[in-house]
């Protein structure tokens, strides 16, 4: 697709925000449910008067909704405090699980792939130290996972894969059916149940998340990742998938994760998922031809411009990211604040302002272009005139920069 | 003191609410600070676009205010989940802290008492299964830390002591700087360095909490028990006190605690401290005399009731807890919350519905008082009608039960 010549670049009096893979405004839907759980109903849940059942009820009619939404049973879905601590959760408490069944760290082996989230890779080490294995998948220059590959990983000793659903930095889609069915189809033959944790942060929004699509055994949300409040995770675990928890505590959630909930956060969280679920195809149809829109644009303004991720195909639908390889985008990020632009380099978790893209250098291996990177991630507001502002700007920065070296 | 002739209890054709200890109302002003970052103000601290940079100023703002108020370093404040959380942060992270520098957890033993909140007794088990000793101190029957029993628990193999400044059950407020003093003094008579972890999830609305005054290395505090936001905790560590964080991921809060920051929680967690410190010795003042003349009222109307916990001394302010041996108590509480009184029997962390007092149990060894608790935890606005009204509803109660049985 052509970008549509009559538009124009948005004239930023206004400041453009493509930064929704790192922070989503929060939904005024979902800001008014919370705020009488600010107010009013102030309970804690575990109290048996009034007011603590008030906030009991609160949690679990959150508790439902998510479930009726991922097609899942309420008491498979947890509340946590991130996305990080659902994924923390998810793989340290099932090794844990395993653990006191009496089968050793040794024993165990966890297959991943090199380009998840640091909530993931940070892990690794940690689960290493315990004596895990650790394998890794290959993945291509798009960032797909390679069947092969995971066929050859899995072996007896495998007991979880994980991987993210929708890469945060260059926004491949896993074809997470096909990869779980690989994974059953190996777990069944060979009676070693292997379980597959899915990371799916950035998906709620613009993906299905309906379990029944995945075949999946756990998978972690973050409510800040989808219009919904900072501070709320959630760990969808299928029944027959065991956790042990990972904090100790009163016995909340199950027994899974201590600490009084956050019942505000929780009611906002499940408002949000809800929501993002409600209307995810409709939103990736709208913004879908914006980003298309803006590639063809920018190939024209900025040739120099290289594409990371999947084309138009497995990729998350408001996911842009592209190397600039010579330039410093750092600076450039910081140029397109300057002028109205709120874009990012690669994952916020990875740290704003250091070094380069993991993820694009082990898609690449190429080291100019893992640090050169730009990552758009856009939201339903966002037009196509403000996706060419920014490349406008973009392209003013290369020029200063031309100038200054030449 | 007596309690006051002139007052006549509440009719309560409003809720009475006393149990603060459990959950906190959310100040109008918490609130007021919380609303524009559930709002215009939605960026991703680690962002480094304006609207990153406005996050991020309003977490480093928030932890300045916290550690003006305490009298610490702004980089010695950490966010996390909740009081539960940052208890097992200062606790299972030091401990990982002193592995990775070699030492093994045989050689290492944990001095707290058997009255602690469940955040810290259920993280025991764990401790113990890596190879930790834990050695419990005696405590009176007002709940008391033994300064005898601490400094026979201490040896050469001890790294940590951890306690609570006030307990959530039975208010017993530690003298901390005297068994600090008892501690450091050992510390460098042997030259083994014992750390301090303090809980004081119960403490910010009526103790000082000011760091100079306390003699520790960590405390934990939790924003929801002092009219804070639900689903934050505060972890003061001293800078010489070096913890390994218990969840992996991005980098944040100096890579002790990752996850996107919980913005608009922070932000309202900060401005409940300040606000609870700044009046908390006012606040103790205010309501220690309606405790005391509910005491007398007690005593007067329902003899039967015996005080757990200190009396007027070494007492936090806001709490009454006593049993009525015999009775079921948690029948008690559902007739109170019939009749238009929240109050609870112990922590709400130890489970509503279940089982007697482990404190009241430990402090008195008397299992008929310890299944028969009622905890009433005032707050501000709480009068001394309230809890006449309270207990004459409990009187009600009482001889309603006497009148089945007989």
């Amino acid at each position: 697709m052509i970008w549509p010549m009559s538009e124009t670049p948005t004239n930023p009096n206004r400041r453009i925000y493509l930064d929704y893979a790192a922070a989503t405004p929060l939904s005024p839907q979902v800001k008014e449910v919370m705020l009488p759980y600010l107010g009013e109903f102030f309970g804690n849940p575990s109290a048996i008067h009034q007011e603590g059942q008030a906030a009991d009820l609160a949690v679990s009619n959150a508790r439902i909704a998510i479930a009726r939404t991922l097609g899942a049973r309420p008491s498979e879905i947890y509340f946590t405090g991130s996305g990080t601590e659902s994924n923390n959760l998810a793989i340290l408490g099932y090794l844990k699980s395993l653990k006191s069944t009496g089968r050793s760290y040794e024993t165990m082996e966890v297959v991943t792939t090199p380009i998840e989230h640091p909530s993931i890779l940070s892990l690794l080490p940690t689960l290493e130290e315990l004596g895990v294995t650790v394998r890794f998948l290959k993945v291509n220059e798009f960032g797909l996972i390679s069947k092969e590959s995971l066929i050859d990983s899995l072996s007896e000793s495998t007991v979880l894969v994980t991987f993210a659903y929708a890469n945060s930095e260059i926004g491949t889609v896993q074809p997470v059916l096909q990869l779980s069915k690989i994974i059953r189809e190996r777990s069944s033959k060979t009676k070693n149940p292997i379980k597959i944790h899915l990371d799916a942060a950035q998906a709620p929004l613009w993906l299905s998340c309906s379990i029944n699509q995945l075949g999946i055994d756990s998978m972690a949300l973050d409510a800040g990742k989808c219009a919904g409040p900072k501070g709320v995770g959630v760990l969808y675990v299928h029944h027959e998938f065991k956790l042990l928890p990972i904090m100790a505590g009163g016995g909340q959630e199950e027994n899974l994760r201590p600490g009084t909930e956050n019942v505000a956060g929780i009611v906002g969280a499940a408002k949000a998922i809800v929501l993002a679920q409600a209307d995810y195809d409709k939103r990736s149809q709208l913004v879908g031809p914006v980003i298309e829109s803006a590639v063809s644009y920018l190939q024209n303004t900025l040739p120099e411009a290289v594409i990371n991720g999947p084309v138009e195909v497995s990729r998350l639908a408001n996911n842009l990211n592209f190397s600039l390889p010579g330039y410093d985008t750092e600076y450039a990020v910081i140029w397109l604040d300057k002028n109205g632009v709120a874009a990012s380099t690669k994952s916020a978790c990875a740290g704003a302002g250091s070094g380069i893209s993991h993820v694009v250098f082990t898609c690449t291996q190429d080291a100019s272009r893992a640090g050169s990177t730009i990552r758009f991630s856009v939201g339903e507001e966002t037009t196509i005139g403000d996706l060419m502002f920014a490349i406008d700007t973009l392209k003013q920065f290369c020029q200063k920069m031309k100038e200054l070296t030449n």
